[in-house]
């Protein structure tokens, strides 16, 4: 008997049938003897639903800070479908209790429509469990020290399942969702694309972040700190496929060392295109001006994400980063009109038309040679590469988005992702 | 300036295009230096739609108890339409913020589905009316000393407006509706109904008990024990109409003796076609014979009416009673295991094809003969009286359900109700 966390995406929660079935599923875990929490997302469809509903009320200004009752509409949506859990899981004969955010408590801080857990009260679930109840939580919402309901932002959930798993000690959470778990590349860009059976933390941490879309970054990052044993697995197996079957089942994301993992060097390719590049041209190279540039880019609360800076060539230097394709606009204009006059630079350019493609790999730690093959693979395929940036375990190339696909393939293939694990 | 409390029923929030008109109307009142506290309901068809998927995915079955959950859930559907108010009235310029019953917060006892408010913790909101916002209350909801959910029930709202306009002592609580006050009778049956510009709380009870839908009983009951007045009000008039004169617009429910209220000895018809009749037959005459056969329907949770004890003869005697409809068919079977048997009684007989037709009027109570003459009426359009029950300020008849617009049509004219009041 063990304490185990499931969470629920929206796919998996998009039907009353699709309910009826996750509650089966839970219901067969906790009859062979766990104690279940069980974190669904809102009903597919029904976030965007009330997010419409408010975008029309109130056409998006800016300085207009509407954020606070954004939350309060779109916390109603987990809220509904978990008291909807809780009744399926009554129907099926088990006794269940649904918790909003407010009620357990999760406790977060005030940064509305993005807010951070801070703590989580488990008195309450845990007294459930003892009393032999299964426990449904709303994901993506939490309650700040005013009392006011805060939301966790878009795939909020992820994260507060392993927030929840992390605070009552679970020994897994499981993340069911409409893929079987991760895999090398994107199998709509591979289609030899294959499953992993594990993957370290950290390598999940860098594919969330390079787009891969299974799970919200922020989620892989409580598993990490908290050392929460995290599996990605299908809602779409039948529910009553065997137990022990299903708890083999998808990606197994760990953080010990030690864990027998696949000593791949490489493990998977991760792409995104949803950013731009702006280069700030002939800027004078003096100390502070990456801070002069890139400080007016974050005050306007703007990511940024590859960072570049030239060679100097007759004190003057290129420096180029990369920013969501949502922020391009709104980062040139404000270099433009704040950067440029004050910092002495030649011009600002941009390109919106570019990928990001990156090999990820714990054992690239101790492998030398990995990156400089990469670029020899992208070579060969006539791929010019804008820019590069490396992580102990990553190397991220920037080219044009045309060869992303071809790219993906190419290495996917050369990095020997195809074949199965040794 | 005036502290105001308005409500907005499901149809006035039916759209995105009728939440602004909500809004511009509030900011309206506000702009006049008013004090305000409005209170939503759920979109129309929300609660409806919410409450058919848990219905999907637990059809009602007997001993089953989703009650909490089904609060859970159906609660949402005000917080969204109360956040979805507080966004347009920002978008109008205003400050506003949404509370749901839990952070007001409106505590109740724990009887989930039909809660009884207990008490209104007014602090919040005085701070934020003090400090010039608008504040959108949740209507339907509240928390009980656990920390759960619960909804008081359909048409909840009213009752929440009225408690929070009772706890803030406000000026008046306007009750904006899909009808523009309280008529005569139902307009549908009696086209020559008239509009009413007061009529008395006890007169209101009375007429929202016996089938008016304007408003639920449970927030007349609160208005009269509280003193609030009281006004229903139609919210499809334009938003910008002059404010004096929305201000004396609808029906004023009033609760001082000494108001200058409409003199009329009837001040209303009321009727509804929901109840049905059950007669026991050739009951044994002796002590405790209606605790025998009622106390097993009140077990039952039944809801009882009318109630007749016929003269005895020959130490037996029928008794007769009303209940909902809905109730009668396992009220029927109730009896006819339970108390047949026990009583001696003779045979149950039943008639679900009734409808219930009454007289209201605080000027009842100084006139005699006015019950009376409503017999004479119903005599002369030869409708046969199965049932009679009367109180201070009105008589109500049972009668064959076709006759139910017969008889409504033949009092309102017999007690001058289409003549515009002295």
């Amino acid at each position: 008997m063990a304490l185990i966390v499931h969470k629920y995406g929206g796919t998996s929660m998009g039907s009353t049938e699709r309910i009826r079935n996750v509650a089966k599923r839970v219901a067969k875990w906790a009859r062979a003897g766990h104690q279940m929490v069980v974190v669904p997302s809102a009903m597919s469809g029904e976030t965007n639903r009330l997010l419409g509903l408010a975008k029309e009320l109130a056409p998006p200004k800016p300085g207009d800070d509407h954020n606070r009752e954004l939350d309060m509409l779109a916390s109603t949506g987990e809220q509904a479908s978990s008291a909807l859990l809780a009744i399926a899981l009554q129907a099926e004969g088990m006794q269940a209790v649904s918790y909003a955010g407010w009620q357990v408590q999760v406790k977060t801080d005030s940064a509305f429509t993005k807010a951070r857990i801070e703590s989580i009260d488990d008195e309450r679930v845990r007294a459930d469990l003892d009393a032999g109840k299964v426990v449904v939580v709303t994901g993506f919402q939490g309650v700040d020290d005013a009392g006011n309901i805060t939301t966790l932002g878009r795939g909020g959930s992820d994260t507060s399942a392993v927030a929840i798993a992390a605070a009552m000690k679970a020994h897994e959470c499981l993340i069911y969702t409409d893929v079987d778990g991760v895999y090398t590349t994107d199998p709509r860009v591979e289609p030899d694309a294959r499953r992993l059976t594990t993957v370290s933390f950290e390598e999940m941490l860098e594919m969330a972040s390079l787009g891969s879309k299974v799970l919200q970054i922020r989620s892989v990052e409580f598993a990490g700190k908290y050392k929460v044993p995290l599996r990605v697995l299908s809602s779409f197996t039948p529910w009553d496929i065997d137990i022990k079957e299903e708890a083999r089942s998808g990606t197994l994301i760990t953080f010990e060392e030690d864990e027998n993992m696949e000593q791949a060097v490489v493990s998977g390719i991760a792409f995104n295109r949803d950013e731009a590049k702006i280069s700030v041209l002939g800027v004078p190279d003096k100390p502070g001006i990456a801070y002069h540039i890139l400080g007016a880019i974050a005050d306007a609360n703007i990511e940024v994400d590859v960072i570049i800076q030239n060679l100097s060539k007759d004190g003057r230097t290129d420096f180029s980063f990369t920013v969501h394709r949502n922020d391009y606009a709104k980062a040139v204009d404000l270099l433009k009109a704040k950067v440029l006059p004050t910092l002495g630079a030649a011009d600002i350019v941009g390109d919106t038309k570019i990928c990001k493609v990156s090999i990820v790999g714990i054992g690239m730690r101790s492998h030398v040679g990995v990156a400089s093959n990469m670029f020899r693979v992208l070579s060969e395929e006539g791929i010019n590469i804008q820019m590069i940036s490396t992580s102990e375990i990553k190397t991220s190339v920037v080219i044009d988005e045309k060869y992303m696909e071809l790219a993906v393939r190419a290495l996917h293939k050369a990095f020997d992702l195809d074949q199965p694990a040794a």
